[in-house]
């Protein structure tokens, strides 16, 4: 496998050379811009995502590449019913290199093993999105200069964003690193991450409900959006909203070289005001996901060995998680692989990574 | 700003610069194939019309550069509620320069100040489609060789065509013009028009009804459909219809150098007869859309200082048009100017242009 | 005319032509890389086909050509009711080669007619789609070595698939070519291929139902998708479907050098496992589409009198298959051609090439 499914598949020397290769084409774009002529990205969107798509877009041609693209589902093949094996197998007879997006969980994984060229997950349904991540992480690097003993807040929902998830995950693998978990009770992050990654790695953390008494204890605070329909209680949801939302006066408390992030896209919960205020980056984020997304291509077209990890797997029933691939591809192997968390044996689906029961 | 956002930003010098660049394009292509290289536009095209972005897109590929495309709402982040202010934001990191067309009244000009790159106006709702305009114009300065001493027929649906207001507007500027304004007397041009451009220039005009009688006099007949919803009483729409269809029948009359003009697309209103009659200039135009786009593109990554001009701007309520951009859009103040027109001190939304009751 | 409509319209000369400059590319990609360089391709697809434009577009690219794309209607100016006739002339100023597909019958041959550059029919309805064509026989060729002496075995749905009836007229021009045609009663080839092809050309033929009967005979199987709506008799469907599905089982019987060809997408009518079966062919048959087409554009771009063949046309009444172009398209004259079949003097639909009756 030549590809990336998942953020935590690279290894932290991999992330800093992706992360050098990326600050040096914002340094010297003029270098970069005849490196893949010739070659040519393949966006498959199964669901639309126009930033994502086109931030990938953009990253290729000014690699000097080309692209092809299937901007959404409704202009695809999709509703011809074709499995996204095959689509994997005669896409790789016209692109070089595919990103691919779709809404269920694993089918990046399913495209990485049938195509014959490299696989970028351009996000898997609630499963995965790496290079939102790589954005992510670049942004954290360039604004704080590293990576270690950063206090970072995360707010809004944090049982269902995939992003804070992955952003646990990777900054739980430096040193220093501490959260704080700013969310409605309800929006608590899952005991997954809880127990396989923060009490794993033992790292510190602090739940709390309040936005503005964390505040001033923050390195970097990532936004994320609550959404009306994740409530069960809508007078909970009337009470709470407002207090997510980041406006001018909330940030009167905060350190002067705050780095504010946010995956975007957003509705309310950041004030435009917000956007003229220094600490902003989440315009910047989204420069620094393209350059991510070019240094990316670039080791994933120049490289044969990258990512390069083949997994034992298990036979075994249909998986239990209504979202997963193997649900709807078709003659698609249930399987499994089986790893030591937290000191206990557990068995996941091989797709899109649900525990076994 | 270094956007175009209505055909009457530019200086009729401005104008006749594009035109002539316009010109020299068609002459020597191969002197522009390489204007653009390494350079991408952005469509952003948040409601669809095929013909408006391939004719961009074919205009900056034309001039060596590339493009990164949105070509509809359903395949775009519209669904998830991104403002313009964000997408105009975050598209900016991937491309030089952005054309944008949207249902609402004023969205290019939030696209054009949220934007760090120049943004062309390529349609917002039924208020401005200035490249069309540019497209019209360059056609007319082809055909009769001058943009003086014209009369120009408008025939069809007057009221709620933007192309014709446009049209007017941009020609009014010129010495010798003269319009015969064909409809029915449900939809002749709105009283702001009459007012505001054709009053106010004391510019020579008439009224007519009937698309024969006015033939002979014309030098150009710029036709536009008249869509069946506009009417109230279906009688007179099935007694009017057929009398605003341009056939060979009705050319009898009309001048030998007559060029005839659509903005296109046709429904009925010019029989397929007419195209292959040597005055049918309607295909013509779209090739002139396309040699004006690249010169604006050309005018636009060129300069810094293009279309300058700062408003001073009053705070006010929110605007009365329905269709106005401030009725949607994130935390737009509501900002209004002022400006005497036919001796009247008139305050306008900034956005829409709609005039504040 | 400098198009490609059927491939019938080819000789066996310019067919073997096309498969010589596919098979040259193949080999040396490198000397086509800039044959389109400032060349641009408009796949302008009225209905989605993601796999068939891709293809296209990769064909284009890969010659160093650039292209502009209507994705699927529902991104289209085809909403506001634009004939296909104004469509083709204005793409014909924004491109040097159009590629159509359409869901009415004779809609590519309207567009050919209309355009002002070469037009490609990338599948018009029921009728015709002469590039899968293509790309079938040139697989046939690198596979089997040879167009001649091939006994072909054609499954599934024989009566609606227009590849089917393509790939039946183009095999009947070589010596020595036999069908064994394998499907359903209900579902065998219509009386116009088996009069007006098979026994006007004297192609020895046999039609079965039993997959596994004729497996043994066969050099080539060209499988199809049988379409649950094409039956009347559900419990026949039900019934019937697994017969016709491509198992490792059934291939148990078959000839080691077989090659097995499917249009694609299918959806169960070959079972993945024979993926990995060296007499799979149909990914490679993908690969071959990209070859053909580049083929074809080359030709198309570099010659003036290809396809060149103009006809006599008789007017006549309103064209009686619902499906032809000639329904919906304004102010089209309903003409008709004749010529000698098998015997009898035939009058077609110009368009849709339906019989007069």
């Amino acid at each position: 496998m030549r590809s990336l499914l998942d953020v935590t598949d690279l290894s932290t020397d991999e992330l800093e050379e992706l992360c050098n290769t990326a600050l040096d084409v914002a340094e010297h774009p003029e270098r970069y811009s005849d490196k893949c002529r010739g070659k040519k990205l393949a966006t498959l969107f199964f669901e639309p995502s126009t930033r994502t798509r086109l931030s990938f877009e953009a990253a290729m041609l000014e690699l000097g590449g080309s692209v092809i693209s299937m901007p959404g589902v409704s202009a695809s093949s999709a509703a011809k019913g074709e499995s996204v094996h095959d689509t994997a197998r005669v896409v790789s007879c016209y692109a070089d290199v595919i990103a691919i997006r779709h809404p269920k969980e694993g089918a990046a994984f399913v495209a990485a093993h049938s195509a014959t060229v490299p696989v970028i997950n351009a996000g898997d349904g609630g499963h995965c999105h790496p290079t939102q991540t790589l954005a992510d992480l670049l942004t954290i690097k360039r604004e704080k200069g590293s990576f270690e003993n950063l206090t970072i807040g995360i707010c809004g929902d944090l049982k269902y964003g995939r992003t804070v998830h992955s952003l646990i995950n990777a900054m739980s693998r430096y040193k220093g690193t501490k959260f704080i978990l700013i969310s409605p009770e309800e929006l608590r992050i899952p005991d997954y991450v809880r127990k396989n990654v923060l009490d794993e790695l033992h790292i510190p953390y602090e739940e709390v409900s309040d936005l503005e008494k964390a505040m001033p204890l923050l390195d970097v605070l990532y936004m994320t959006r609550i959404q009306r329909e994740r409530f069960t209680d809508m007078d909970e949801f009337e009470r709470l909203k407002d207090s997510y939302i980041l406006t001018i006066e909330k940030l009167s408390s905060a350190k002067s070289d705050l780095a504010i992030l946010h995956p975007l896209p957003r509705v309310n919960e950041i004030s435009v005001k917000v956007d003229d205020d220094p600490r902003a980056c989440y315009f910047k984020q989204a420069l620094n996901g393209k350059l991510m997304r070019m240094a990316l291509i670039l080791k994933l077209l120049g490289s044969r060995d990258f990512c390069e990890e083949p997994k034992v797997t298990i036979p075994g029933p249909t998986c239990k998680n209504h979202a997963c691939i193997t649900g709807v591809e078709q003659e698609l192997d249930c399987l499994y692989t089986e790893r030591e968390e937290n000191g206990r044996r557990v068995r996941r689906c091989l797709y899109c990574e649900a525990e076994a029961l």
